[in-house]
C-alpha cells in the first residue's frame, strides 16, 4: 500500500508507560527517538503532559508523563536526524495546565493530542482550541467510541467538525473491540458528521486485529496511522510499528532502525514487563469492555491465565439483573 | 457475523503436531476432542496419516503423526457427545499408502484432507479420487500459493475445478504473507478458476493477520475454515479458535468448552512449546518465505530474538545476484 499523504505516528513512550508508570530509561527513550528519527517516521509521541502535584509526582508517576521542555529537548538533542519527526505530546482533559505550556515556537513539541471521552468532548474542544492559539498541531482523541451512545457520537463528531482548531480526529478502538466491519461502518460515521477532519486511528490488539484494523483503515482514507515499536502498549497493546512500515510501501520508510531498537532494547524489556495478545485480553475486547478488568486479572500471578474463569465472570456481570 | 454455512474445522492436534513431532499426551489429545465436541466445532482434524517405516517412527515422530484407526476410535470414545464433530485427517503427497485406508463405513475418519504443491497437484487429485471412492469427503489443499507462478496455480484449479471428487479446495497462506487485499484477490482466482467448488480457508499468523485474514474469507463468501486452540501451530501458529468463535454468531457455537481447554491444558504447554506471533516470523511472513529459515532463529536460544540480524540476513539473500 502507498498512498503519499499516510503519515505514521509512533507513542511508543506514551501508550507503553501506560505499562511500568513511565519508568523508562533515558538511554530507552533516546532509542526508542532515534529509532523513529532514521526510520522516517511522520510524528514521535513522548509521554503525557500532565500536572505535577504532591500525591501525583514525577518519581513514582515517571518523568514522560510530564514531559517537561527541558527533558524532551535533551532527547531531540540526543540525536542527529537530517530530518526528524514532528513531536507529539498527549493531553488528559481534565489533568492537564495549558497555562504553563508556551508557544509552539520556543517549545519542543509540534503537536498536542488531546484525548478526551463523548462525555467531555466541550473540553476537550476547548483545550484544542487554546493549543492551536499556541501554534501547535492538534488532534481529537475521543476514547471509547464503541460504548458510547450513537446520538451521543455524532453530536460531538459535529461539534469536532465545526472547530477549525482541529487538524485531526481520531478513531480509537480504546477497547480493542472492533472488527473491520466495524472500523468501516465507524469511519462511515465520522466521515458523515465530521466530513471536513483529517482522520487518524489508534488501536489495541486485544483480538489480533490492532494491524489488520489499521490497514482497514488505510483501505477506508485514513491518513494519520497510530502505532508502536514491537506493539507495546497498556494490556494487549498496539499496532506493531515493524509490521505497518513493511505493509507501507513509501519508500520514505525504513524498518531496519526499528528491529534495530527492538533487538537491542525491547527484547530485554520483555523481561521485565508484559504486553501483547493473551485470552484474557481477547476476552474483554470481545465483550467490549473497559481493559481494567483484564489488567487486574493478568496482574494477580495465580489466576492470571485463566481465561475460562474470567470469561464466566464477565459474562455473569453481563447477564446480571439490570433490564 | 452469523451465515449458517460457515463450518469450523479444528487442526489443534495436526498442525500443532508439527511442533513437538506430535508427542501430545492422551489427556490432551482427548481434551481437545472434547472441547470442540463441547463447542460445537464441525470437524476436528486428529493428525495426519503418513506411512511408518524403520526411518520414520511411532515413538520418534508420535502417534498422530499416523492416527492408526484404533488410536482414533479410542479419542472418539473418550468422550459422548450428542453431536460429534466429523473426523478428518490429513495426508501429505508422496508419503501416505491409500490401501491401508479402509472404507468410510468402517472408519472412525469423515475427512481426508490432502495437502500438495502446486506441482504435485496431480498426485493430490489422484489422491483426493482414491479417497473419495472409499466414501470420504475430500479437500485439497494447495500449500503456498503465495509462492506459486500464477499461470501453474491456475492450470492446478482449473483441474481441481474439472475433478468431482474434490469436495472442498482451500486457499492456504503458508507463509503467513497474505494482507487482506491479497486475500480477496486470490480468492478471486480460485472462484473464477475453480467456481465449482466450495472454498476453505487455512492461515498462519506470522503478521498477526490470521484471525483477520479468516473474517476477510468470510466476507468474500468462503465457508470452511480452519483454527486452532490458542492458535497452537507451526512457528507464529494459526487463527486462534476461540477469537473465530468469538465472532462468529452462529448459537450452535459455545466457546466456553475451549477456554476451559486452554485454562486447562494449553496453559501448562505453553511452559514446554513455543508457538505465536514474534518479529522473528513477522518477517518471515511479510518476505513471504518458507517458515524453516525463522524456526531455525527461534530454535537457535542465542540469537533467537535477533530480529534486526535475521531481517538483514534474509534481505541481503534476496538482493542476492540471480538476474
Amino acid at each position: 500500500m502507498f498512498r503519499e499523504e499516510i503519515k505514521v505516528l509512533d507513542c511508543t513512550i506514551r501508550d507503553g508507560g501506560l505499562i511500568n508508570n513511565y519508568q523508562f530509561s533515558d538511554e530507552f527513550v533516546n532509542a526508542v527517538y532515534a529509532a523513529c528519527c532514521d526510520s522516517g517516521v511522520d510524528i514521535i509521541e513522548v509521554g503525557k503532559k500532565l500536572c505535577e502535584s504532591d500525591e501525583y509526582t514525577r518519581v513514582k508517576y515517571g518523568r514522560w508523563n510530564f514531559c517537561d521542555e527541558d527533558d524532551v529537548k535533551r532527547v531531540i538533542e540526543s540525536h542527529e536526524c537530517e530530518t526528524r519527526p514532528l513531536v507529539a505530546v498527549m493531553y488528559d482533559v481534565g489533568r492537564v495546565d495549558v497555562s504553563t505550556l508556551g508557544s509552539r515556537d520556543q517549545s519542543p513539541f509540534d503537536m498536542i493530542r488531546t484525548a478526551c471521552y463523548v462525555a467531555d468532548i466541550d473540553k476537550g474542544i476547548d483545550l484544542a482550541k487554546r493549543t492551536k492559539d499556541l501554534g501547535f498541531l492538534t488532534t481529537i482523541n475521543i476514547m471509547a467510541p464503541s460504548a458510547a451512545i450513537e446520538t451521543d457520537l455524532v453530536e460531538a463528531l459535529e461539534q469536532v467538525n465545526a472547530s477549525d482548531e482541529v487538524d485531526y480526529l481520531y478513531l480509537v478502538d480504546s477497547f480493542g473491540a472492533f472488527y473491520s466491519e466495524q472500523i468501516t461502518s465507524y469511519l462511515d460515521l465520522y466521515k458523515k458528521h465530521a466530513p471536513d477532519k483529517e482522520l487518524g486511528f489508534h488501536g489495541h490488539n486485544n483480538q489480533q486485529l490492532a494491524f489488520s484494523n489499521t490497514q482497514q483503515c488505510i483501505i477506508d482514507g485514513v491518513n494519520l496511522l497510530d502505532a508502536t515499536v514491537n506493539g507495546i502498549g497498556r494490556g494487549a497493546g498496539n499496532c506493531n510499528l515493524e509490521l505497518l512500515l513493511n505493509f507501507l510501501k513509501n519508500p520514505k520508510f525504513d524498518v531496519r532502525p526499528i528491529y534495530k531498537v527492538i533487538q537491542e532494547q525491547f527484547i530485554p524489556l520483555r523481561k521485565e514487563i508484559e504486553w501483547g495478545f493473551n485470552d484474557i485480553y481477547g476476552i474483554s475486547g470481545h465483550l467490549n469492555q473497559h481493559p481494567r478488568a483484564a489488567m487486574k486479572q493478568r496482574a494477580n500471578e495465580k489466576d492470571q491465565d485463566n481465561c475460562l474463569d474470567f470469561y464466566v465472570e464477565c459474562t455473569r456481570l453481563e447477564d446480571g439483573d439490570v433490564a
